[in-house]
């Protein structure tokens, strides 16, 4: 039998793994609590989930991006809900909406954000990225609020008037132990800025 | 002569080189502006101001440092003068009067800060590097206004909305060609994020 006459079977293997992205998640996360982000290689990860490095890489640019995968989904959710806010709607209004209605999404997750938290509290490797997050994901609150033709210097300021909110309502989130409503978080921690910048306030 | 009678002569040099942190500074921004930062080495810095790659690196860690050099004697000042602001004073004006003092003393350096802004304008990597040194003086801030016995989330809000402002106030002086006075600038920057937040805004 001729070796060349057919492409081997492999070749029609789906580059897709079952539950690749799942299992290397999980991998992740049970090393990184074991001995601390800094400590742990991607081959690591790779041999807990049981795959290869070239699969780790095929999910995550780095070991880093694990935790922040759901970042663009998040910011794709506040941007689009900005965008699409009754037009009426006050810019500061729209973005606290758009940042409860995507932040109700990200607290379902429940243990797994607040683990989630608690390893980016250990690492300033990880602030570091959240915080580039948290300036991109202002920016493009920024960029939404112009496409409603709110003016240029409005528009900033209240993106990072909302993000700071929303920085606020999901810390405390995060560390509780009840399951408070994000949402009323969130406009308890507008309030809160709205009397922290009050005039002789 | 025994050679080991005396320390030779070159031990009691000072490690200091005559104005050679200004020397790199100035190569450094020549060199930025010339071709990139992204396409510039430490090498050729050093090159240009007559020094070695060691006498660099005895000034700053890597090649952002040299635009970054300003940022811990900013902060410095800040922190003192938001904990020793006289105690009658809410937050908020305690934390916008230490960056307006702040501030001046960075718009005093005239085309200089200009010229920074025009560089981090132009690289993500150096953008990044302000988002991360803007959120350490977020951070620093915060703590500063819980030595005042602010109560922890009053402080992180006003410290966040603090910081807005300084950066709306910021970019405004550094992208206008007249010299408008900083303290109006960051005054006027408060103004607009109370209008911002302000309910049925």
């Amino acid at each position: 039998m001729c070796h060349h006459a057919t492409t081997p079977y492999y070749r029609f293997m789906p580059r897709w793994e079952a539950g690749a992205e799942a299992r290397l998640t999980r991998a992740a996360y049970e090393l990184y609590f074991e001995r601390g982000f800094e400590d742990v290689t991607v081959a690591e990860i790779a041999a807990r989930a049981g795959l290869t490095k070239r699969t780790f890489f095929r999910y995550f640019a780095d070991k880093r991006e694990v935790l922040f995968s759901g970042a663009a989904t998040f910011q794709d959710t506040v941007v689009s809900a900005v965008i699409s806010a009754p037009e009426g709607l006050a810019p500061i209004d729209a973005v606290v909406a758009a940042l409860s209605a995507g932040g109700s999404g990200l607290t379902e997750l429940g243990e797994g954000a607040r683990a989630r938290q608690r390893l980016i509290d250990l690492s300033t490797d990880l602030q570091e990225r959240e915080m580039i997050k948290m300036a991109t994901l202002t920016a493009a609150i920024d960029g939404a609020l112009q496409l409603r033709r709110v003016p240029e210097s409005v528009a900033s300021l209240t993106a990072q008037a909302g993000v700071a909110v929303f920085q606020t309502a999901f810390d405390r989130w995060a560390r509780r132990e009840g399951s408070a409503d994000f949402s009323d978080l969130i406009y308890e921690a507008l309030d809160e800025l709205r009397t922290a910048i009050r005039p002789n306030g």
